[in-house]
């Protein structure tokens, strides 16, 4: 799953390159993005009551900087990691040049019943999407 | 009632200054903070499923830049308009110089019940909290 | 000029809907995609040491809320107020639903030479920028 | 080396929490207060054209979910990994439980020159700053 998108203005910080965190929030974009794609209802999906999929663990490497007005494409894989964790993994690329990565990133969720927040099995339906973009990597 | 903030780096852009809508978004953190000092648990404020109080307006105009580490002093002050509707004044200054007015903002906002979203009489500890910062300015 | 874009989980708070000074935020991305398409390369607009448009004021109506997930469509027009002054009006809709507005937005940009903070001429290529916008309204 | 800091509305999400990126966001709040209470002026040291410190790499792990309104402690600690990188560890509290993590962070910072985006030696001014941060732990 590729997900594309033009650096905005309010990426950017006074050094004159996107700043650290947002590169992460941009990646969640490509997960939306492909839950969307996956026939998910994002306003559903993440104000549910009975399933949340918080992220417990983020990281980031960085190898290139980013301008403003700059497009970029991130590559986006999933892993299941057991009944109630998966991972994400995303690889930032600038649009012009798909050899060299600009960015490599990954999330790790958790299938969390949210009104006592205690594990519970990931549901069906992420099972599935899991497996959709485990094949597409 | 005054709030006091230092300009983070995760507020400016490319072009060395804070970005325009940041601004907005830190004189709603004064707004916060006299809702906290009133005595108002903000996350109950914020997501009661029984009063919200969007808004629905808010202009800010901009007389000087602001830089990462700065510091800056917003004075705020509030006007009930009607039975539904109140208004927050903002102005922001340099700490260093509480003379020259770096910039000014207005957000309206109005009392609705989230779930159907129609207009509903501003709650009485509203009414009370405009009137002390009235009575503040 | 439009500019459509989804309404990302990052967009929203804590009471389910897009944050206010967001909105102005994406506002701005339609201005800076009308910039791109028309030739303008966005980093160097916005980090140039010789001009600066910087936003001196920003107002924004709100009607309806938006929901993570939503799809929005952005028509932008400009109006070039004196030789160093223009504004942008913004107006937000639901791609679904092209006649009812959710929200309007205006910001006013005043040409400077950054170096000195001092009022300078808007250059000719915004000049011309604005009167493509000002026919395509 | 301590930050306490309120969570904003504008750093919640529609689950009702902090934005998972946010929080990196706010842990460099953190480095920030470090390096001002150790004497550097923000904005030279963010937009020098001698000297910058990009994150080359950042993680972090949520241990508890942190809401509008929520007074967050930061411990911050430093290690000077080379002559060209160093690594700030952050600890997330509340401020009124300190014996129960809410998430850890580590960003880590590589010495280059703007200009031409090679390494560079840190400077003495970080150097000595990192040994007393490293003292303060």
């Amino acid at each position: 799953m590729t997900y594309q998108r033009t650096i905005h203005f309010s990426d950017t910080d006074a050094a004159g390159v996107v700043y650290f965190a947002v590169l992460l929030s941009i990646c969640h974009e490509a997960y939306e993005n492909a839950l969307q794609v996956g026939g998910m209802d994002l306003n559903t999906f993440f104000t549910s009551s009975d399933i949340a999929l918080p992220i417990v663990h983020a990281d980031i490497d960085f190898y290139q900087p980013l301008f403003c007005g700059d497009r970029i494409q991130i590559n986006l894989t999933s892993t299941q990691l057991n009944d109630t964790e998966f991972k994400i993994n995303y690889q930032v690329f600038n649009e012009n040049n798909l050899e060299k990565l600009i960015a490599k990133a990954t999330t790790k969720h958790v299938s969390i019943n949210p009104k006592i927040r205690q594990r519970t099995p990931l549901p069906l339906s992420i099972i599935q999407w899991l497996q959709y973009h485990l094949d597409d990597c």
